[in-house]
């Protein structure tokens, strides 16, 4: 039995529903990675079955990935009315997830069993100790999510009691008693917890959404209440208004109240984590987001600023470095000499004791955030950044001369998705004494500069074609100017052996792409061990 | 005395703190309006003396505006250390700012009165009793807000108590406590309230932060040990994580405790002041946004848009047009045709026993949701889409001959965020039967497409100079594709009085965006009811 009090992240499942979200089965790996470097307790991954990519995932993750804290969940609904769990496809795409543990989510506000479910409330209970019932028996451990618990509770709390009862009988480890419309204050969600868990001899778990703006406070009351199993998302998302947000319950709960569900290194890892998976959703961080938001540790100087470099402590709730924030404004993992020191070491180089250094880097990751970069999620690029202040320096495999491209509708000028357009590049770049043009063709003009740098550069290093552009992403910054917005492009290479990711940034899409495709294929090259051309 | 319970809004003191947020004196009066049509008891107008601005505020108001509503109070400190209040400029300019309120800051934490203020607690005390006496002696009603209060009370509350008792008896209406660094969790907060009001005999206040995510629930539980004066801000604006959010404080009172601030025309007013209030910030709204924001009663269709329209009270914790919002129906992956007939039905078509048109719609979203498209946010474009397929069809401001862009460096070939690099494009349209060809310049080839596409229409439709982007996103899907990836871009326009959005996709970003670009001038053109040039 579950006993210790935990955390259970369902921001691949519940957090994905939020609009405008859109996870590939890539995307949800690296959001899962970063959940387990976190150090949550359970990690919800989808809805093997009911959702196409969610089954790929269980599948891919189980192969790419091996995961140091979490225990993974699939989730899933009871079986059919009328069936019988053995048989019913979606209950057998959980089992095939193979997961240590399973959720189910089940009705229990009668009036969503008749008028929604379409069943009878003795049906449901049925279909509950079923498929709870059938998935033990097959190793499972089963959490239950009771749906409209809190509403339902208050329209016939016999019911919604009846249900807990009916999973807890058949094993269920935890029932997670659900505001699945979001509208409870946390002295009702406090009463209800405490009511149900009088009655009941299963751990229980609570799920609130944001609709009163109260989704933290209302989780914080069902633990008082005794509440041992919190769900929620990184960052908050969700739905409607969203999920109750991990990004603050996991620090409110540890520093203070007592309760710690990681540890003080996890905890300080918090802001860097929900910033890296804010660069996988490419949903934009709320600046005034608790403990991680860029705000959050932020003063405005003036009156008080001497009264706050003095005293801190008296200006600031916590030390934003307990949860990896800082109290001046740079959001940046790397904003001190310590951060720096530490991610040279991540890559092999030792940099203790090398001041100069340290500050030049420093200086120069500084300066670059303050204009969009970001190097979280862009080692190859904050690798080659390193190397240019280093003995030997960054290795230059080409100089650039130039560069074009030329975008254009074929003649019909036809829009939409299937328009006739077509892209060229061209560029012309030295390696050595070597002057090399070409011009490359593509479905987009970055495609077309990809072409055309492979094209110019395959004579002299024909190692770029074991390199792979295998993700691409944008990020408009400031995207309040429209179409004169500020770029961020991220590229992810692969060589088959290893993954490296790269940034580039500018008002100019095609600029910044320009900037990550070289970085990208200089540090192929320099992994490969290529000497550069001269 | 202020014996009624009511609401206090800072959006224009403490909410303008916001990093990032710069109001003009026209700014402050025009948000000022809205909040009196809105209904809230007070409006805390800003800090004259101390900020020149503010000064320049109430000396404006007064003469431009009459409140329906609200009561105007000026904020500011009490009197200077070992001064006298009749001498104090900064006092002075509090009565010259003839507002009937005045509410006072003092400081009750004692580690800040020593340390911040470098004063002792005894003259603390009667920097209170002094200024609340002399303003109360001139007239005005006074509040004193009890800095860092919380904080205060858990150090040392026989001092946080002296200070709101000498408030107290100089004549102060209500003590607000404050939890200025915004740590607490509402337990506590409740408790503190609690033992506070036992011990004194005024009217007593709250004024939250949000850096526990927990400022509403931290306020509603003030309120329920006793509180009667809740401040707050629209939106939540404010320094760090802001203020307690007053659109989701006044909806939760009013709807979950039966304590409304409002009446009920005034509440279904709530989402478009604070909307009217973030076009005047010029903050971007937060989709998430409880209660008021765009997301707030957005549903996924799909499965149970039936349900929904059966039974929308069992999906939803209020019916959203009492504050003003609406329930929106995403149409989305697995959209059936009772979501486009929701959908069209928000939008203001009729499509019911349409089946006809209801199939083909349904099935062109499926289509396009298929290749990468989608209309969660993207209403202007579903309009249009709609109308395509409605007797009328979708207006034709103008045929697209053909367009090009082009993006190259400049001669000296660097690269980075300063690199010098061009991008123009040309488009060739058709107006009836009047060609048009222009070429614009820009940041990036998107920029440039805009640029040439307004020049090209300017003489022919004059009305597109009021549209204005004012958000631009791009989402490569598939982005294990590398740079061959599909590109979706969404943007948002405005002609100052509505917002929309548009959605364009295709391998090639510039074509992508271009199709998002045409949609928004001719959606943008539509709501002007402007006739097609023919």
């Amino acid at each position: 039995m579950a006993k210790q009090f935990h955390v259970y992240d369902t921001t691949l499942r519940d957090g994905a529903q939020q609009e405008g979200m859109n996870l590939s089965v890539a995307d949800k790996i690296q959001i899962a990675s970063l959940l387990d470097r976190l150090g949550v307790g359970y990690i919800e991954g989808g809805w093997p079955g009911a959702i196409p990519k969610d089954t790929e995932f269980f599948a891919r993750l189980a192969k790419e990935v091996t995961f140091k804290n979490a225990t993974l969940a699939a989730f899933g609904a009871t079986r059919r009315a009328e069936g019988q769990a053995v048989n019913d496809p979606q209950v057998r795409a959980l089992l095939e997830a193979e997961t240590p543990v399973v959720t189910l989510v089940a009705k229990s506000d009668i009036r969503h069993v008749e008028r929604a479910l379409k069943t009878t409330p003795a049906e449901n209970l049925r279909m509950i100790t079923d498929t709870v019932g059938f998935l033990v028996g097959e190793g499972r451990r089963v959490f239950l999510d009771a749906e409209h618990f809190f509403d339902g509770y208050r329209f016939d709390s016999a019911y919604t009691l009846s249900c807990v009862k009916a999973a807890a009988e058949a094993g269920a480890e935890v029932v997670v008693l659900c505001d699945t419309n979001g509208g409870m204050l946390p002295e009702a969600i406090a009463e209800i917890v405490s009511a149900t868990g009088a009655g009941v001899k299963v751990d229980l778990g609570i799920h609130c959404h944001n609709d009163t703006g109260c989704a933290v406070a209302n989780s914080l009351a069902a633990v008082a209440a005794g509440a041992m199993h919190v769900q929620g998302t990184i960052n908050g998302y969700g739905e409607r208004t969203g999920n109750a947000d991990l990004t603050a319950i996991i620090p409110n709960l540890a520093l203070k109240a007592g309760i710690a569900a990681l540890d003080a290194d996890q905890l300080a890892d918090l802001t860097g984590v929900a910033h890296a998976i804010s660069e996988v959703t490419n949903i934009a961080p709320f600046a005034r987001q608790p403990y991680v938001g860029t705000s959050a540790f932020a003063h405005k100087a003036g009156l008080h600023a001497s009264a706050i470099r003095v005293d801190p402590d008296l200006y600031q709730h916590i030390d934003p470095v307990e949860v990896g924030n800082d109290m001046r404004m740079l959001v940046s993992e790397m904003a001190g000499r310590a951060s720096v020191e530490l991610k040279g070491r991540e890559l092999g180089f030792d940099l203790a004791g090398q001041n100069d250094i340290l500050t030049r880097v420093t200086e120069k990751v500084k300066a670059l955030e303050a204009v969009g970069y970001t190097f979280d999620a862009a080692d190859a690029s904050f690798e080659l950044l390193l190397r240019s202040e280093l003995a030997g320096g960054r290795p230059e495999y080409f100089r650039v001369e130039s560069w074009r491209t030329i975008s254009e509708t074929t003649p019909n000028g036809q829009t939409g998705p299937d328009a006739p357009t077509a892209s060229e590049a061209t560029v012309k770049l030295w390696a050595g004494s070597n002057r090399l043009v070409a011009t490359g063709e593509g479905n987009g003009p970055v495609n077309a500069l990809d072409a055309a740098l492979r094209l110019a550069l395959d004579g002299v290093y024909p190692e770029l074609a074991e390199i792979d552009l295998v993700d691409y992403k944008v990020r408009i910054l400031d995207s309040a100017r429209g179409t004169d917005a500020i770029t961020r492009v991220m590229i992810e290479s692969t060589n088959g052996r290893m993954v490296w990711r790269t940034v580039g940034v500018g008002a100019n899409i095609i600029e910044a792409s320009w900037e990550a495709l070289t970085d990208a294929f200089t540090y192929g090259l320099l992994t490969a061990r290529i000497e550069p051309h001269l």
